[in-house]
């Protein structure tokens, strides 16, 4: 057994007010890494306060009202799913008694007092559901839903790279649980008509060339439509996972600059983000642009490096 | 242990020569039993002659010019993935000696000396997998590969109801064989521009009504386009999996006829597939129909059935 795994139970064990703090904007495994947790320590452990703070996954607040500095004078924070300091989406960190960090990402700042950082694991809730399986824990059918739906986001179910035996064994294990699957993926997967309607129609103004697929949204396409932003964002999976396209960009027109989203099926593309201010994964990167002369411009950078780059 | 595992486990020992059938228009699940079958034979036991008959998934012949009448003679034939008789892609019944039954499908005939039938499996690769690990047979790489293509097809990769606990734990097993997913995902899940711009136009045309999305596809639609009768349907996933639609439905004119695929989230729709001749599971029903009259009178059922349904 990883020893960092009965550091984090005894932790827990040791303190009686437990604040979970996760990353801004946050995705389904920071909220299922972090309800996970509290359900599993709730469920657990006897006598605890547990606090999960922060924004909820539709950007409102969490309230907790008795959260007091008083409380916070003797508590244990653990971060979850947040590699970097600057993006714990938690305001009092002077205030906490120590840090314990929960993570999944490569290259993560080091920071907090404790550690529990798995760079393969899939998802920040696959690290927590190995955890509690590993020590026997009681896992209740909503800790292992909120576990398994950061599990099947962050993997795409199942599909990227990092997935592993250890993911399959964990859902194995969440599926014991009494995991309704049907209702998982219904929350998950069921998208709105107009939803449907803006990504076909963004489709449709795609242009393929060079191997290179584009779309182009200006904020005239959707300003009337009342698109979160990552529903304005969703066009760019329907033209990923086409055989004839190496790269694959949506630009979007976002208060003025361009958003530019990269994916790749094999060309590393991040040092083009780089080039323009931004940065990410080999295969999946980002950057903002100034106006869509500067977007041309990484268009062609992009057909260059497709052009001298045999993969 | 389940008893049968090792009835097959001795019958297979007991046999010089092997032959593994599967049903006509093989799809991943009938071809990666097949396969991933052949190859844990040839790698776990001794002197055996192995055969895979009937045609390949593009529907080519498999080629097996030593398999003479005097070895069928001899020989046991496994079906695979196969409910009834009459889909057995194989012609020579009369000439094997045995017949073992491997499948997963509920309602199946029943044909065969001896029977494996797991009707909770998601997949025949499932039922295969689970009775090689379970009984410590070395699965290499390639087997691995094919039994894990077979359960992912089947399940939609992971997603549909019969995933279990069981359909995990084997896939873990399965990637402790050094299967490689990137590889696996590539080979299935990438699709041709023309087939993605197919989709898209046949989305442009779909009619949202009374919670109820239709396509209608014309023989002059798809004709020069050189698609599969896969291809063709394909589009049917674009109207599924929308918030406001409770029915999705297919219509497509293939030689005179009008094929069509129904599709529901909650309400059963397969009597309405039996009304006009076809049938198939409560959520997934499919029926022909001699004109696009009756395509009209389907419609206006499917609409009165959502009408007096309260789900």
């Amino acid at each position: 057994m990883n020893p960092k795994y009965k550091i984090l139970f005894d932790k827990i064990k040791e303190y009686e007010a437990i604040v979970i703090a996760k990353h801004v904007n946050p995705d389904f495994d920071a909220i299922g890494s972090a309800y996970g947790l509290k359900i599993l320590i709730d469920e657990n452990f006897k006598n605890k306060k547990v606090y999960v703070v922060g924004s909820n996954i539709d950007d409102s607040k969490i309230l907790n009202p008795d959260l007091t500095d008083e409380v916070f004078s003797k508590a244990l924070l653990i971060t979850c799913d947040t590699a970097n300091l600057e993006r714990v989406d938690f305001d009092n960190f002077d205030k906490v008694k120590e840090v314990f960090k929960i993570d999944h990402h490569v290259d993560g700042e080091n920071f907090g007092n404790y550690k529990l950082v798995d760079v393969n694991a899939i998802a920040c809730c696959q690290v927590i559901a190995h955890w509690a399986m590993t020590l026997n824990l009681k896992i209740s059918k909503g800790a292992a839903t909120h576990l398994y739906k950061g599990i099947v986001t962050d993997s795409n179910r199942f599909m990227y790279k990092n997935t592993s035996a250890q993911t399959f064994l964990v859902a194995a294990e969440l599926m014991n649980c009494g995991i309704d699957l049907n209702e998982i993926y219904d929350s998950l997967y069921i998208r709105k008509l107009k939803i449907q309607k803006w990504i076909n129609n963004c489709f449709q103004k795609a242009v393929f060339d060079s191997e290179i697929a584009h779309i182009k949204i200006y904020e005239k396409d959707y300003q009337n439509l009342n698109l979160t932003l990552d529903e304005i964002k969703s066009p760019l999976g329907s033209i990923c996972g086409i055989e004839e396209i190496k790269v694959s960009i949506l630009a979007t027109e976002i208060d003025g600059v361009v958003k530019v989203s990269l994916r790749s099926k094999k060309i590393p593309i991040n040092e083009i983000a780089k080039n323009h201010g931004g940065g990410g994964h080999h295969l999946a990167a980002a950057c903002k642009l100034s106006n869509w002369k500067e977007f041309e411009t990484l268009l062609l950078e992009v057909k260059e490096l497709i052009a001298r780059t045999n993969l």
